[in-house]
């Protein structure tokens, strides 16, 4: 029975580590929040007092963290504390899910190779019903032999596993997607707008654009006008799904990469501007497809 | 054998004319060009000294021109003479395959009604290499009944019709659809070119993309990338498919729909500029996909 | 005594035809609203019972209508009759203060040109208040020789008489002012913002902006925070001053513009599209500068 | 005799501290680059093996550094060796001039703090030109008592000095600053580009906008349009000025204090693309000015 280290038990920490579970993994989880540790351990995994504790006699390391600082701080340490990469066995394997900002993964990357570990970045896509389901996809950066390592435990968790390349670019090409999704988001939103504002009908003008060449996955999955598809946010008051703040993390990650590398992405750009003027007007809780009603008319 | 005057015999319009004539319609043709009606000619057409000889004797008039001002101009007359609204029978059938703006469609039907003539706006997608194989996906606005009087002939000369509202619907579903392909493509681009900038290989960040929320048209068939897939123009040196000028007209006409209805296109407007001061660089005549170069170091 | 024909008596109108009279100018009125017309009377005003009226014994005509459709339909006629072009004088003086797209400016230009008639195109700036002070600013496209004649009667109602060029550059001139000052709010209420989320005193950053490479006209006279400048209207719940829905219509003649000369115009396009997502949410008839709202949470 | 350590001496740094020696500042030098600090040394300079060689003796250091990684080397040490901070006398004044993101600076500010030392940013704009020249703006953050100590060694370099507020401000009001200029430039370059291909002459229509509410900076010292202003860049091909190299970063650092703060930033986001796509045209070393080729079509 392999052992692995939980660390973050959040909103999507969790179910991934109940999934580990599940499957028959040894899991011994950690997370600032005691409650959350406590209802794993109710489920039958080992509740540890520290990351490095739960750390230290398991094989495999998984994290599931907020931001990049929060990652840096577990593996690299911080002023409380030296980091995980200098405390527990070489040939434990690291798995950052986690989606940070690609400097971050490359850092602790780097320095988990200089000390001779396998280190693999492993951000998800799936949201938490993918999550409990199991059914997420994972993006992965590492070697080829780290990533093959990792796939039996990502497997118990997942569906999908993508190697992206060296490590670092798991995050990036996270980045690159989510990046994209919200330019489709946001120029799908038009789209649909400017054929209601001239008298078309959105769920005839959704099904002519899905078979011509404005074919995309929002409007595959994810139809922002209300009343078009059936089970997603836009047809539920815009509950649920992922929320306005998560796109405006992600469209954060995305221009962070490209001022680290000089890139232009005038397109994202604008996209990640337009959800935070969305956000500031108090939707930042609600799904990312509400981004649609700064096309309408304020009804009021 | 039904009778069809065909107007406007450019790359487009001769090959769909021609396709008339394999399906067994008879076919009037007319042309400012003379030499395009004696090519239509020579393959069976009934060459016309002017659109309204064309017309008159024929039980559907097809138009395909560059403008509005010139489907104006043909429907509804100018300073030269009066239009064939007033000038031919009125149960002809009059069906407007170029690719206008909703302002002029809207204009010719309801002329056309106001005479109780039936118009349908049918703009095309597909390009010459669809004009030429009869496989064009047509996008009409009309009437139910006018519609269903239209199928025919477009069946002669394409595969998919969608209905997509009354008269100058089909001009802005095409409009819209167009709109978001321009968004998807320069969002691609970034998005690829982010991921490079970052240590990406292109091919393998497609894949992933493809098959999570970033997938797309452009990226299913035709990635703006070079050497990534066969047989597009990315990897031609973007010769071929579809002009950035081109692209810069249809995102003219989005604009010009959302000025007119005061909506707002954030996105389309952006990527209308991009494709212009691409084109202002000097690359209006090539693919529209090699707006990529704009995001790639100059090589030189 | 000049007889000057002065049709359209809005916000604008009202008070440059009353300008007129105290200034010794024999002035014939004429409005689709009776009461304006009644109320010019009262001050001396000659009543018209028609444009064409008005303008037949007048050496001057003035016109302040609101778009271009209204200025086309007085200058060139519509379906309800023809226009003041063939109908008076040749030697009239025709003036447009009106602020229309360029391309119906130049369509009215080019038929008094074609008559022989002397025409300019002079739209204004200065607002209301600038109307009743007599303070306008006027930005006038003609011929040396019509801008010369116009002088005398534009002194009688403005300040500074500005001469663009050929008839239309007036409309040229001040939709690229127009155009501009919108980026300029834009990016002024999101420099401002941008230091006060990183704990700037507005006040103070202001000062330094202005005395460095970022001053320009709306840190001067109209600066988009509240309780920085006093009496502007972000210091009076953004009442009075120009309307978001007039910067609307300014942009969307610039982008106007910009198609149908197929001009690059990002950063004004991005302005247009900010400013609607406001109106949309319903800031339409506040001051422009209420854009600065956009960029700050939403306070409740 | 007050002597002053200055660290970096580039294109501003090495006239900036020749103006202190010839106000009779004793200056220690260093720079990584030798041959700088011998040309400082000949003009009566003491050269010094090291950074903190030179600040150990010296009442004020002054640094001016291209990055804040170099600046946060200098003062809070890397892995070579400990940082200014820890090294040199508690009542030493820092003052870095350096342009770097304000994280960086807050990170300075925050450790001068905790040791109780004065810190001081201060970056300046000007140029090499007012490097030379001495009068240079500096934009000073710190404490009152801070910049009041800082005053008359900046008066030997510049003319004008701002307090912004605490520490870090300086640099938050400099990037607020120069993101404007950057708007600005970019929004006068498509105004005037706009005017121009609808026949307006440029210097007619500048002089018209300068007096008008689109009046900025720019176009009073700066304008981008060859011809229209002597002695400016645009009308010397581009060359000198301020670098499009250079305004990507400062572009760059308003983008990430925009990240930091989760504000929301579209316009100088898109500046700072246009200005990334135009240098990666292969433009990054003409004047920013030069933007203004990227709306006008190519001539070749």
């Amino acid at each position: 029975m392999t052992t692995v280290a939980f660390i973050g038990l959040g909103n999507m920490g969790a179910p991934m580590a109940a999934n580990l579970l599940k499957n028959g993994f040894g899991v011994r989880v950690f997370d600032l929040v005691p409650a959350t540790v406590s209802t794993l351990a109710a489920q039958g995994a080992e509740p540890c007092s520290s990351a490095i504790v739960a750390a230290q006699d398991a094989a495999i390391v998984i994290s599931m963290l907020p931001e990049g600082r929060h990652a840096k701080a577990l593996y690299l340490g911080d002023e409380k504390g030296a980091g995980l990469i200098t405390q527990i066995h070489r040939d434990s394997l690291l798995i950052d899910c986690s989606t940070i900002d690609a400097d971050s993964a490359r850092a602790i990357a780097a320095a988990a190779d200089a000390r001779g570990m396998a280190f693999v970045d492993a951000p998800v896509s799936g949201g938490t019903a993918g999550a409990i389901a199991a059914t997420l996809t994972f993006i992965c950066g590492g070697s080829e032999s780290a990533v093959a390592r990792a796939k039996p435990v990502l497997q118990a968790m997942g569906r999908n596993i993508f190697h992206a390349g060296p490590a670092g670019s798991g995050q990036i090409a996270k980045i690159c997607n989510n990046m994209l999704l919200g330019v489709l988001m946001a120029g799908t939103c038009e789209a649909l707008s400017l054929g209601i504002d001239n008298g078309l009908d959105p769920a005839v003008l959704s099904d002519i654009i899905k078979a011509s060449s404005g074919g995309n996955w929002t409007l595959e999955k994810y139809n922002p006008c209300p009343g078009v598809m059936a089970g997603v946010p836009a047809s539920n008051d815009y509950k649920g799904g992922f929320m306005v703040d998560l796109m405006v993390k992600d469209l954060g990650l995305a221009t962070q990469a490209a001022l680290s590398t000089r890139s232009a992405m005038p397109m994202g750009a604008l996209a990640r501007n337009l959800f935070v003027h969305h956000a500031k007007q108090g939707h930042g809780h609600e799904d990312f497809s509400s981004l649609f009603c700064q096309y309408r008319p304020k009804s009021n």
